[in-house]
């Protein structure tokens, strides 16, 4: 089999046309593992990591120790939100209604420390709003014992399904089996205190509000090619 | 910076301790999106997937046109099920508790018949279990289209991660804040019929009693390398 270049690779991948800038952020948005690729020694490597974001990058962060965040080497960042399932009339035509952004590039380490502290607060209120003001913020020490990396939003690709069966309108209807979607929903329960917590100190609003909330949720302006979703 | 071989790679990872064969199973068996890593051309590409697993293989399928599965190269498939966050008294010390696994080789392509069946059988049930024997099986044309890769579960390595804040008899206690973990969890809602079904067929029990059922469940078997679960 021929092997493809980046740039055919990237072309094809393109050609879902699913590369809107906003489509990307929400992705982001709505998801909070990412998964890192790297390769070491020729082979691959797959690293889940939290993130952050803002406009032009992702932010990675780790111990400096981390064989994962070597620097200049080129990466692929995939952020994916399962939705659920779809069943259809025959075991060939089920799928899966997800949300992810694949990104390519060799992120860049940051080193000047406003930057460092701008990435390590985006991250740490992309999953824990409210935590970079509520608790202590890095010490000198720990700033050096922390990697960031960030990689440029350029490069990526989006793939969102939200749909039904396709098999509705084909011979497999005639068998009279139920067909649909199963969805599925990641929600935030309740804060359970550190057992060393001292007596008295309850959560506060920004950690007890989340209860009950969906932690992937669906970002209003999130615009699907090709279908709509259930919640645009 | 050295670069590593493989074999220290995984020396490194196994030190970790957490590779007993037990544990990965019930990661597989909790997670349901699998990110196969593997690299085109020198660069890293990272693809969300559904997966199967029996005690000896883990099972990854797609369209014979999909670059992801070319045969007989090297993959990382990583699954990680995202359990909550660990919110501590300082930033550094936040982190995420999970289950993650992450299996190195080379896959092979399933030629045989009934080993084909077999795995796309263990991929159909894992994520929707009862489906294979209600719909419509693969037929011989939808069989070749399909290409099925088997992973053996050799070289593994698995991740656990369910405490608490490392920092509650640290000084930043005395800051008096709140800590703990916030769990997040994965449900299966409402199925949702194909607006094209027709009228009067209702989900089958091996659907409809999925609902309000968690997604990502611990198993009852799983060890937890020093430190305890809050199921076992």
């Amino acid at each position: 089999m021929l092997s493809e270049t980046p740039r055919t690779r990237h072309r094809r991948i393109k050609e879902n046309g699913r590369t809107d800038p906003a489509d990307l952020v929400a992705v982001l948005a709505a998801g909070l593992v990412a998964h890192l690729g790297i390769v070491i020694d020729g082979h691959p490597m797959v690293v889940p990591t939290v993130y952050g974001y803002d406009e032009d990058h992702i932010f990675l962060h780790g111990s400096v120790a981390s064989r994962s965040l070597l620097l200049e080497k080129e990466v692929c960042v995939t952020v994916t939100v399962m939705d659920g399932l779809v069943l259809a009339r025959s075991v060939f035509e089920h799928g899966v209604n997800y949300r992810s952004a694949m990104i390519y590039g060799a992120p860049r380490r940051v080193t000047e420390p406003a930057e460092i502290l701008h990435g390590l607060r985006l991250l740490s209120e992309h999953s824990a709003p409210g935590q970079w003001d509520y608790v202590r913020q890095p010490s000198k020490k720990e700033l050096a014992a922390t990697r960031l990396l960030a990689l440029p939003l350029t490069e990526a690709s989006v793939k969102i399904s939200d749909g039904f069966p396709s098999d509705g309108d084909g011979p497999d209807a005639a068998l009279g089996l139920w067909a649909g979607r199963l969805p599925m929903v990641t929600t935030w329960g309740t804060p359970e205190a550190d057992p060393l917590l001292a007596a008295g100190i309850e959560p506060p609003a920004h950690i007890a509000g989340r209860s009950g909330s969906n932690a992937h949720p669906a970002a209003p302006a999130v615009r699907i090619a090709g279908q709509e979703t259930g919640t645009a």
